[in-house]
């Protein structure tokens, strides 16, 4: 069927190759997509600084909407049941579990699958059939992969713009869930961080204020509708982060705090800013940035929960589109996809993302 | 009505004293209890070394089972709805709250009272009415205690053996609660960890390995149902504890591990026993021993829920009663009731319980 | 202090009385109220019916907004904490608990307290202190009622607008929940109805459809932000209004349905609109209208959950009050206040009430 | 490979008949089971009876213990991921469901699979590969159908004991917990009312009363622990058995009551048997025995939680193997097991079942 052109990872903090490979035909269950659009995360970042280990080349790229080029054999609906045509356009679950392991079976956490693997993550580009990654024309979807027809009426942008961050905190907020009434805080302005204010502030948060940087990114969480915001560039040391926080919810804390810095100082920091007897979501700490020094003794003493969340399931995509069929939330989330690059721009477009100063950076092969 | 003697914590790192104060009337809603059994608790021995902060000079003794020498005017009910007499044997939730209180109110987290106090912690003996603790002939109970009659079957060596360690995991064990079939690892020999192995097996656990020391202490823990014990004497890193620990759990690790140590350290390392989205208690760390380094992407990438409780509500004293209507966990409790003082051996009972290589130690005035 | 004049239910389907008491001193922990506004209940025409069995004669009224006229010895804070002080505008929970019986106490059940009492409908105008209803120029607070000072910004009309339909509905939606995404079918238009659309909506749901009557009442709801409504005056069968649910909602149900009737009959109906695992909350059912036919293998077989509340708790009050301060539910639930009667005009209230076309009616003394 | 006798029911109310079918081979996933024991239920009764509406004619049973005869290709490992092999002795989830419907993926609701089929219920025997129930010599198990190997340990008697009413109950007390020290009553002293009272007792029920009949069934619950009975035959109306009930238990109710029974007018009964705020789980209604007069009154005035459950999943025949691993419970269960009869017996085999007045019957091909 011809080549498709690559953004490829090749070596850790060395800059991106294009690279063509053959295009594949889909086999049973499977679906070639042409990329329509694919998210810098700052996930992407981290990989190509070598800070998590993959399987070197990848070609990155997990949070992308395309059009179904070619069905598979035996495919024909998406994961919601609805019938599945070539031309529609897609998103789908960056990661595709066994089904049939300790986690996904016995406890139920398929996010920990023993045998997890996540487009433009964990797939080596040399292997076939190679395209398993967002930074391309095509992507080839293995069989299996929880597939969402987008509604007409939702952006591309919309979809890219909120990104695996939304997905990841539906799960999260899933698992730490914020209740009619509850003052939030997040600790991070970033694509997380957002997500994290919108589905706080959907599920009947009272308050939520978003502590972080830069001002941009402030005024992007005034523009969500987060009712106050603090920089951590100008209160810059925790504890006067806490004053002008109890500032505006009073003396004893949040109910819900949701950590989407990354920084491991972020959660000590982040205990102390909620009640007694209140949730900590820790949702940021993707990627293994080493210790730091915390006390147990609070965790006991404040009676937290303290709550981990890794990844998402195909039904927290589900709920995110649903999420996103609200006008309000598309409108914001397209917003935030300020920076477009095309696929030969693909290392100006990461180094954009790097900066962290803007919204969202994409590339539109 | 004459004179009491009580032993009195004057300053840290001091022998106790033994002093006399008058024995005061009950007032309306109080009651005079003379005590029967005071239960030293590894909490009076961090209290008498300073580690907590204290309003010196204290009467020590907040796991007390006693006989009603006098009730106060309309104190005519126990926390239960019973009748209550002089000469009933009672029991009695060691805080008091206020009831009032944005954690008593809003939040419903009243073991956070913002006026809580607790006898034989925080009350000074200088201040009348004096009679605040166990270490004591007698104790005035305030208005609003919950006093629970001891049902005849229960024995006062049940009651002390099961002492506050009983309560809190009562209430720790319902925050984080083990379901029926549960792996589950106790971290921790002492009476905290051995109350969190009964209540576990009583909940369902379908295998409870306690990891603890020394011998004598783990031999208790056999003798009360453990499946399995591993000492930290012998498995001297935490390595080799956790080679041990799956070695007869599997591969992935404990559905609830429960901390029940004290230590910072064993936290980070109790994170590692418990399998991806389960659940880990930190029960233990009832005094502030500092900081740990600890990796918070731990709690990401594992999806792990960790959970703090701080004390006990009446309801605990309540339930531990129940539980203790089992003659089967009456003789195992009282069974770790192995040394007896009096009043004036008040400082040998203290040493016997820092020393924690036996069974439970008490002051029977 | 002089006369208070009241309008009394002497006798079930008899007119209202207009009476006068004395207006009394408030004891400690009391306060004394001048009444600005009464809602007049659904239930109050129930009352006034003898559907329930109360304690004639009685003072009705349990939705009330006054100012401090006096308050009584040792009262100086609201329930939240803040300071309370004559002229404040105020409301209350409008039962009492004992906080010590085994619903209070052992199963934390309060709305089910052995000896709880209701303003309005549990007392008897006949005994001291008479004015326990708000249907009067003054009502008598008892000790231990939860107070709330309004803050500024709340309309009286707001709140009376809100009545209790919107605290038992705080209640209610407490124990079935609402999450982020679910579809919410409500059966009912009334107060009752609206304020179960106004949480659902607030809670997160992504659609939720009103089932009542007349077109009067589906208007507010459509107003109050509906997605959808069925009248069952159109739609006057079980299967027809079913029918046109499911074209909205498609062919498995809601995920939760809240029943605001009162009828019987709307629970069978309802179980039908559930989808299958899903949650049912009985929350009109609080006159007893009677048996109706069911088949409870449908309970089996949709593995429902079919859920109970009784009135509700300060706390929900609490909840409420903080829902008002959003200005855009404060206008909505403002509009619901009608129709306004003098004290003297209380019997045509309580008419217009009856028919059940408008919107809330309400006493201004 | 040969032909295999089955008893099939042909006709609803008419004798079984003995019928020959030819022994397929396994395909890819699937497994030939040669039959070692295949319970009677007593749904197997109302199958029978054609309350029930299933595809005549039908192989019955559908709670089997087997060896493996011969594995298909591709199906090497049990649903624990465990080894299996030729001569294996195994047990399997009776129904198998589709995973990707709106109940499977969207609302993580298996047992409402779309297109959920149970083993000897759904399957016609006139249509390929026919041996689809268990009384047979054989039984054909479809890919995807979740096959545990029976340690060793476990005697076959008790696998088949405890039958499906035990995975039943997995699944109904996953959904309406029993929590340490609650109070619980049984309505129904059949094998899935055994099964509730064990894993009442197992979940840390400090009381477990159990009503029905007859007396042989009564003397049973007590041989597995109940702490009381209530003969239905001995108080013979509702109001009867209350009283005998409130007697053992308090004046307020049970806090978990579970209906093992099957006929509607359990239901409204047993709701006066729970206390105000308890639960209520429906779990006998598996069959439509159709309507009953009930007052949704008493839910919302006894603010009850009403909970149904339907089969069960794969994870819940997991737990009931885990639970057999303990000694008690295997002779318990084993103990259950009193009347064998061969394949050509089926019929008295199911005319014992139906007297109800024994223990559990078997066929033993």
């Amino acid at each position: 069927m011809g080549v498709c052109t690559a953004a490829v990872l090749t070596s850790y903090k060395q800059a991106l190759e294009l690279r063509e490979f053959p295009i594949p035909e889909p086999g049973p269950g499977e679906a070639l997509v042409r990329v329509e659009m694919a998210g810098i995360c700052g996930t992407d970042v981290h990989l190509a600084d070598g800070e998590l280990s993959i399987p070197l080349p990848v070609i990155l790229g997990h949070e992308t909407v395309g059009r179904i080029e070619k069905l598979g054999p035996s495919l024909e609906r998406d994961w919601r049941g609805g019938a599945l045509s070539t031309g529609d356009r897609v998103a789908w679950a960056s990661s595709v579990v066994c089904g049939e392991c300790y986690y996904c079976r016995q406890k139920r956490q398929p996010t920990r699958c023993l045998s997890r693997k996540a487009y433009g993550i964990s797939y080596c580009a040399n292997e076939q059939p190679h395209l398993r990654g967002g930074y391309a024309e095509f992507i080839l979807l293995r069989a299996g992969t929880a597939i969402f027809r987008i509604p007409d009426a939702i952006p591309t942008a919309a979809v890219v713009g909120a990104g695996c961050a939304l997905t990841t905190v539906m799960h999260g907020l899933e698992r730490a869930t914020v209740t009619l009434g509850d003052v939030v805080v997040i600790q991070g302005s970033g694509p997380v961080g957002l997500a994290a204010l919108v589905v706080s502030l959907q599920s009947g948060a009272s308050k939520v204020i978003v502590i972080g940087a830069p001002q941009s990114r402030l005024d992007f969480a005034k523009e969500f509708g987060a009712h106050g915001v603090i920089s951590v560039e100008k209160a810059t040391t925790p504890e006067a982060r806490r004053k002008l926080l109890f500032d505006q919810i009073g003396p004893y804390g949040a109910d819900v705090v949701v950590e989407c810095v990354g920084r491991p100082s972020a959660v000590p920091e982040g205990w102390e800013l909620v009640r007694d007897g209140g949730k900590y979501l820790v949702l940021g700490q993707y990627a293994n940035a080493g210790e730091v020094l915390m006390n147990p003794h609070t965790i006991t003493r404040k009676q937290l929960q303290v709550i981990g969340s890794w990844g998402f399931e195909p039904r927290h995509v589900d709920a995110a589109l649903r999420l996103l069929e609200n006008p309000h939330w598309q409108s914001r989330f397209a917003s935030e996809v300020t920076d477009r690059f095309s696929l030969r721009q693909a290392n100006d477009a990461l180094e954009k993302a790097r900066l962290g100063n803007g919204g969202k950076t994409v590339i539109t092969p």
